[in-house]
């Protein structure tokens, strides 16, 4: 066995690639671990879905009764008159409530639950753009890919994360900046997309960043670089930077593979690309991505973050894209590996078939 | 920032993530480090093909005379009647022979350089079923994924990357178990793949391992296992499963997105599937894959290792796959990311396009 | 309206432009007609399948004595001792038999009934290489694209068919010839996939042609002429040409798009290509395809027939495909365009999925 | 041969399948055939490109002096600025001018040349809304689908073809109709697209009919009717519905396969579908397509027809789509076949590929 021998030479590299080949080897090892038991919790709910009334003030009452933990809740959410009955009078002085973009609760919150669909954990992820606490995500209707936990039995299923005993993935984030050229100025400067206090930060993507032709009928012509490369021009209706979580998102939609969330990789998808053969690739996490518009486009491109900040692209203008350092860590149902193939046959139908013994018939068989 | 709150929930975990983000961050940092400067060097050069006898003869010259390096050739090779010319008949002393299957050279060897087309890898790599010294591949003819090297400047580059000045990609192996039912003693055993003395040992692949219906015109029925638990049942032509450096392989053909090579992840493709849905998918590399026939298979499998080791699937015969710890250091023209586009572009005409306005006229524009 | 204007510059042109458009412009209209009712049968069976054995003899029983028709039967399933009971004894005696490659029938049977899946009706294809009576294909099991009939109800649905009450599409067979190089005689001759007497007839396929590298483990390789012209050269694992009917076999899985039977086409599509930009095309009904091996093949290729007569294709061969005068007129359950989507959607899920209402969150939507 | 025994019982049907398999057999028989020689030519031509002036007035002076034709051109082009050059003066007297949407000059022309992309050819097809004269397209720059015509030699081929010495292809449109609910009314009315006096025409659409979620970040979600059947509901960005012409249009980048223009057909390709399974499909030509909003989209739908003409579609409008009576006959360079491959190599790199002889070596081989 001579990789001694071999480890000697590369030592560094060997020793990276064996971290990397073995870091997700035993997904069961991924386990959430609390320092101190959490004592506030976030809880998101999907707005005006009158289905959630119920479920949501179960949860409070749960959380602040049985659990004595301290409920954060953004205040439209508890102003919206369909919950204002007078079961929910008492309970509501005991809730902490908070408005977007004016309150900063990143410090305060120990832990996240949301109730709804798949958005509600990209809206969280919205809410912390720095470290994110565990998120617990119910789906409510019908299963999720980010919301994994049925509300059935939410009172074992919670008791069972707050003692830790859970498994837990590191969702990989994007971290995206948007640079405007400003014509007067001559300069070039970085748009604001979330502020912490005077401070301009770059902004935090759970699933895709994409660039698309808007409303114009032209197709969309952008520049992609790689660590300063340029590496090929799209031309199509756009382009999708997306996470392995956003991989089954709109990505999959436009035709990419499907890749775990434990890969540490970001996926570039061209929506319906010009090019017979523009297929997906994967590139390593770590990289930087950038995208311009091409010198001969014909007109603007459009970018959004996670489906929002809609801005448009001009002439000068880019995005940088790379691998944030602040994952989303997502609570398990069971584990990250079954957690994915369920939702892969639930959401997708990934390889539903009918069972069919042969292709065409064979003489002594018809 | 508080990061740091966060890294004290989950220490390890945060820790591996960023490791893992970094790890491939600059591409340039994964650099070719000699311990000691290379003595011995294996050639490999692709047989019955009369175009590389004189570059495989001045190689011979160069390294022997100029660089005082000891060459390992296969012994076929040196007995190729064609080479058999008189100029080489005294350098011929001088170089060391081996014989495949019979002698051990893996810890002869410091150094590998090929001479040929992708497949020349594929052979270096089958002779290091463990550790693998750095391999330097010239492809003579037109550029290949494995082979960036063009032989016009052989003496400055090898040079060069013998000084310890190249960029180096680690290319992920899979260790493949065939285990076969032995229907005499009721027992199940390894194939013997490859031996080392007495020992069986796992077989190396760098580019995949494909499990198809061989001559049967019945569809191939197998069931596929991740970590111990049935993940789909694979109803078609058959299924790759394929590191990153063979994504751009066989399986980009049956339809996958393309993986860098520095992604740590295992690809699984479906070869004709007979469901619409069944989309590839990317899993980390890590993971325990095996391969059964399925229950109701109407007919045998074959499975395929790097394109040899053709051996036939059973009822209760197994495949198992992990990643190996052993990859194969390739020694890069620049470096990963741009050696990599470069294949891309040339090897499979990656969006190569015409450049068209529009998609379809607009009034003012006909 | 100038068509009158128009129609004179290119009347015959325009006229079967009409004639075109119109044809399948109400599937409705596509409806048996029977010059005189039929008195005789051909009923095909899968064979090896116990539970085809009770339909059978009640389907014989009913044909011979409530409609007074003549029963053809293939000897070998009638000689099966499964069936061999008492109660079947006299009615065998009423039952016509016939051997396969010995026995013609093709003059003698008004009508086919097939029990059995989609390889009943390839079969059926196979023994009429000429013109072929209405088939009416039972599946039993699930429901094939060439199966509508449920067996429940069989009486019934079958009284409706011979009095003549039935829709019927006619699905276009390939007529296919395949020329052998014969190297002593320096000639090229045609193989006599199938006789009629002495004469040697093209072979009629229902699904389709591939040609593909057999065990080989080379890309195949072979050009493919439309019309006498060299249009392309197919690189990978094979080519499948098909039918309309075919689209929705082996096509389908290597990528084609779906094709409705009623669309005079034929599909080409290729297997794993090595080209990205490979994508498959569908050309007129009523063109002339070529298949030989390239000049600069390494290997063989094989040809296979609707899954049958596979042959070994060398260099210098040739097969010859052109849309066939004889199409299996094929009796629908409800009619054309119902029978179709519904056979998409239950052998194929077509566009089965779980209705989402977003690709990703809006603000004021999570 | 039992043929005429079957003709005998399905004489209609068997009668047009003849006629559809033997229609498009030889493309060379698809000639141009004028009943009389072309007096009046139509020359369109792409607006702001300053390369196509000299060669517009070149053609201009060549048709007026050499061939004695009246020729039309739109006014805003002949009044360009720069076009109003002294040499071109005394041409101009002699060039008959309309102005779209006001002077009706469908029953004034011959012949229609195109000068610029494929767009002119979208162009002189929505001026045409009835019966379309033969259309000579030159690309200019490089070759297009729809403009196969090199301008160097432009004297002899408009010879030739004035002289009747020229292949054709009839290019199918759709005819369609767009339903608006009017919510006051209470009632269902046609939006006039089109108008011919006071009559409302159904609309002739070369390429493709698009319906997308336009803006919104929301999937679009409509229902597929085939003859009044509801076939699927498509959720996603989109769905295109488009002829055989429009298949290597926007639906190619949408991943359709690609269809030869004489086959009369229908393509329905979905964009971006939730769906992995949803294969695009093709049906007969003839059949009338609609297409509404879901019952239960969260937004309204866009649609455009071959680019222009984009219009909201609420809930209860509809949109019906057929192949239309007015196709466009499209004069060839070579013929339907020769210049439809040429266009596939050229314009989308079809099955462009770099020869490789192996999918991974064999041992004898490396």
């Amino acid at each position: 066995f001579s990789f001694n021998d071999l480890a000697k030479s590369w030592p560094g590299l060997i020793y990276l690639f064996l971290v990397l080949v073995r870091h997700i080897q035993d997904p069961a090892s991924q386990r959430l671990t609390w320092n101190k038991p959490p004592k506030s919790v976030l809880i998101i709910k999907k707005i005006r879905d009158a289905s959630l009334l119920q479920p949501f003030k179960e949860l409070c009452i749960f959380l602040t009764q049985q659990k004595n933990m301290i409920v954060y809740v953004e205040r439209k959410i508890i102003e919206d008159p369909a919950i204002a009955i007078e079961s929910f009078v008492s309970l509501k002085k005991k809730i902490c409530t908070f408005r977007e973009d004016y309150d900063d609760i990143s410090n305060c919150v120990d832990f996240i639950i949301c109730l709804g669909g798949d958005g509600t954990l990209l809206y969280a992820s919205s809410l912390f753009q720095e470290s994110v606490p565990p998120v617990m995500a119910f789906h409510l209707g019908s299963l999720g890919f980010l919301t994994p936990f049925k509300f059935d039995t939410y009172q074992s299923q919670v008791t069972q994360v707050i003692e830790g005993n859970a498994a837990v993935i590191l969702r990989s984030r994007l971290e995206v900046k948007v640079m405007k050229k400003n014509r007067e100025k001559e300069s070039v400067e970085e748009i604001s997309l979330v502020t912490n206090g005077d401070k301009t930060m770059h902004y935090q993507v759970l699933n895709e960043v994409v660039v698309d032709r808007g409303p114009s009928s032209y197709l969309s012509n952008v520049d992609l670089f790689l660590d300063g490369h340029l590496i090929t021009t799209v031309q199509g209706d756009g382009v999708i930077v997306s996470t392995p979580t956003g991989s089954t998102a709109y990505a999959v939609a436009a035709g990419a593979s499907m890749i775990h969330p434990n890969v540490p990789a970001i996926m570039i998808t061209p929506i319906c690309p010009h090019s017979l053969s523009f297929r997906p690739i994967v590139v390593p996490a770590g990289v930087e991505l950038k995208i311009t518009l091409s010198h001969d486009a014909r007109n603007m491109a459009w970018v959004s973050l996670d489906g929002r900040k809609r801005q448009e692209i001009a002439y000068g203008d880019s995005i940088t894209i790379t691998t944030s350092c602040f994952p989303v860590p997502s609570i398990c149902f069971r584990d990250p590996v079954n957690d994915w193939f369920e939702s892969l046959a639930q959401c997708l139908h990934w390889n539903v078939r009918k069972k069919q013994s042969h292709l065409s018939s064979e003489e002594e068989e018809f």
